[in-house]
């Protein structure tokens, strides 16, 4: 049926807030993988610009007009329409409440440093020197805080962060699930073996360049709608219909990185695509449910399918084709098996995927305290020197190598880790059910390295899903039962008695 | 002196205009380089909305009010800062009435349809096939006639279009002025050698990139600032501030290609390099002044030095190097002979510099009488092949060497071309003014690969001088008379006999 009027006036308005927030995203991902270095002042000042613009747009009362004859419009129609409709203007209305609660300046000005912010970061990681960034790092906490305060919160100020990225956790929750996947965790990590670097020489980034390259549209993006560029830290990003970017980064003693750096952000890309095909894009039912429902789709395609057995049976010979090397100097069991080594290190985006949760509880323990105002920005390196030595028994010897490693913090993202955990949650009860479903699964992946069954399943019961269903409902229909970290660490235990055997 | 407060308000305005306007560019730049090819219609969206909302800005009538307030506080302010801030405000207004007279939904269709044309274009010039483009370039001859309509003319349609690029330029004085460069061009195209192509082998788009990335930096231009692409049609763009973008492309068999694409689009990053180091950037007196004289930048970089003796004295070295080939198999005066041959060939952007202006010629009688109702769409072709056969003896083949080769009719840049030979001109007038007063140059140029003199003079002369002085006056100033197109004449001559005798 045809759209209500009101309901067009609206949308007409919503899709060009979504128009500008997609060229924010155009500018960032430029400046990140583009734009050289002279042009980042510039460039910080108009993504503050277009932030202030959209933010304008969102709280303008002449929207809310718009919005509230929209929801008056629909209420005799009949069902199924009304109720989606309701639904959409239910979420439009929760987002720009909170947009209402921030002032124009503020968005503006929080974008500004926080692009200004970046490059000061990157250079303090190169000299290894905190104290090159501490002042900048304070200023995003305290106006992280200010964020918390406009928005905010019944318990504590770090809810109204965690809010915004995973909506309706708590800090209390997260805290008790991420204790109790600890203790599970400390016996896996414990028996879990290592495996050394199998690669007989250094791979060259054209040679991996040339199988990263493949790896997309194996998995299902298309290079007709996607490009795969290089970039200090791995990301994703959808900059419209029909436009996906990932990034990856390379090591030629370790061409893994790059592998799974890709593999990961194109599960950031296919969720994206899969919403950009949703009926009536872009509508706010079509944007991402959760940060934790978007990792699930990276960490499903990055462990479950790209650490699988049945994967690795169909590349190994484009590996080894690719990278131009025998089966006698990569011998297939010593790849598989690094692909699924443990061990102690570091650096969370080098981490494997029994140790990575780790090191996303030290970090919500960190910045929580960091945000509730229980610690200093001084202090971080030795807290988090600290808690290293303490979990995973390590020595940090420079920031570089500790609290200076992740762009989170930097881009003002406080609340951001903790839905790593929750999307390795998420995946892995995904992937269980979607294999109850599909026992044959593995043999198309192995024969074929066809995934469109995997694909179709997640388009169905996640991408297809949008915003329509809450995170707890998502969850529920499409698994049969609520979120929960069992699948998680079955899949560990598992994965670690299988490499455990292999010889 | 500090900046009187109706001036930095209404400033603040204008800023705001260009910052968005440059964030099209970004949009542009992208969606020519890099973007995945179904992102093409949400970008077109994308780049309209940003034209729609630059121009309501430039339309609004509180930023009438903001200039009228402006101007009115300056007249008491003593000289030179009042005249000085009269002709930005004159400048500003000059623009405004412009923008005043085109309606946002007519700015926003045809930034939208240009951006879906180029899809077409390219499509129909691959298919070799005008038939494929007719339907949608007549749409754009149409918008063009209405836009010249709404500026408004005295003589004709064609000089409203003409005007926008090249401020009071008359079709009239240019055809008389092209007729005379015509016949004196004539007798020097007849006696002027054609070379071979001295290359040994196909040199690969690696070395050719290795190569082709010295270039703007040797010439001034550095890195920090600046970056160079692939694109199907070599172009160059400033995103901001020390964001300077340049493209070429890469032909295996015909290095000279991607050389002279570099050496020609390093010279307009010069020109907006130079202005965006003016004091008080950005304001509308730090504009290029035209695109007659962007061109020239352009034009003298690539011709009046990098077709010289000096340069490629210097160059050869480096070539041969990058390029992996001896002296022996690709001997220098071959090389230069090559560099500087002259043949009449199908495909303006491939043309020697000789021949070039006859291309001119033939695209500004055939778009001024399209725009004057003179001749149709559907005729094009016919009329392009039966020019061509008149003033080059050559036979079209296909629609893609032909009327399709172009991209500045897909733009709706009607009016554009004859700016390419006014650049000519004024290259070669600039350059001969600048050899009288540094007549040591070339030896710092072949010695050193030293240009430093060269771009001083440009950036004192031309690039410092933005939009403060008028077209007419620049050239006056810089060269002691009025622009005339002897010394491009005789830069040929002089050329052609240097290369007709060299062995």
């Amino acid at each position: 049926m045809a759209l209500p009027q009101p309901i067009q006036n609206y949308r007409k308005q919503y899709r060009k807030i979504k128009l500008f927030q997609d060229i924010s995203s155009v500018l960032h991902w430029d400046s990140e993988v583009m734009m050289p270095e002279e042009g980042r002042e510039y460039r910080s000042s108009q993504i503050a610009a277009v932030a202030e613009l959209t933010h304008e747009w969102m709280t303008d009362k002449s929207f809310l007009k718009q919005i509230q004859d929209a929801k008056h419009s629909i209420q005799e129609l009949p069902e199924p329409e009304r109720v989606l409709w309701n639904r959409e203007l239910e979420i439009l209305m929760e987002e720009k409440e909170k947009a209402d609660k921030l002032p124009s300046e503020f968005v503006a000005e929080f974008a500004k440093l926080t692009n200004l912010a970046h490059a000061e970061w990157a250079e303090a990681k190169k000299e290894k020197n905190f104290k090159l960034f501490s002042n900048r790092l304070e200023e995003l906490v305290n106006l992280s805080k200010k964020q918390a305060d406009y928005f905010g919160y019944t318990t504590e100020p770090y809810d109204a962060l965690l809010d915004h990225y995973e909506k309706d956790a708590k800090a209390n929750q997260i805290q008790s699930l991420f204790s109790d996947l600890k203790k599970s965790l400390i016996p896996i990590v414990a028996s879990a073996p290592k495996f050394e670097n199998p690669f007989p020489k250094a791979i060259s980034v054209e040679k991996q360049t040339k199988f990263c390259n493949r790896l997309p549209s194996i998995l299902g993006l298309t290079s007709k709608e996607s490009r795969l560029d290089t970039s200090n830290h791995p990301f994703s990003t959808s900059l419209g219909k029909g436009d996906k970017r990932i990034t990856t980064r390379y090591s030629e003693s370790d061409p893994l990185s790059s592998i799974f750096g890709v593999l990961h952000e194109t599960g950031h890309s296919l969720y994206e695509s899969g919403l950009s095909q949703m009926p009536d894009w872009p509508n706010p039912l079509t944007e991402y449910l959760s940060l934790g429902i978007h990792e699930s789709q990276s960490r499903l395609w990055e462990n479950q399918v790209g650490r699988s057995l049945p994967f690795w049976e169909f590349m190994y010979p484009i590996l080894l084709n690719d990278f131009e090397i025998s089966e006698s100097e990569l011998p297939f069991k010593r790849l598989y098996k690094y692909i699924n080594s443990t061990e102690k290190t570091k650096i969370r985006v080098e981490a494997d995927q029994v140790t990575y949760n780790l090191h996303i509880i030290l970090r919500f323990e960190i910045e929580r305290d960091l945000i509730n105002g229980k610690i200093k920005v001084k202090d971080l390196p030795e807290i988090w020197n600290s808690k290293m030595k303490e979990s995973f028994g390590l020595t940090i010897e420079n920031d570089a190598e500790g609290v200076l490693q992740d762009i989170h913090w930097p881009m003002g993202a406080f609340g951001y880790f903790p839905t790593y955990t929750l999307g390795n949650i998420f995946g892995a009860q995904f992937f269980r059910k979607f294999k109850e479903e599909y026992p044959d699964s593995h043999n198309k992946f192995s024969a074929k390295g066809d995934f469109s069954d995997l694909l179709s399943w997640l388009r169905k019961n996640i991408h297809s899903k949008g915003k329509i269903v809450s995170i707890e409902n998502l969850v529920l229909e499409a698994t049969g039962e609520p979120a929960n970290a069992k699948y998680l660490i079955s899949y560990l235990e598992d994965k670690v008695k299988e490499v455990s055997i292999l010889n």
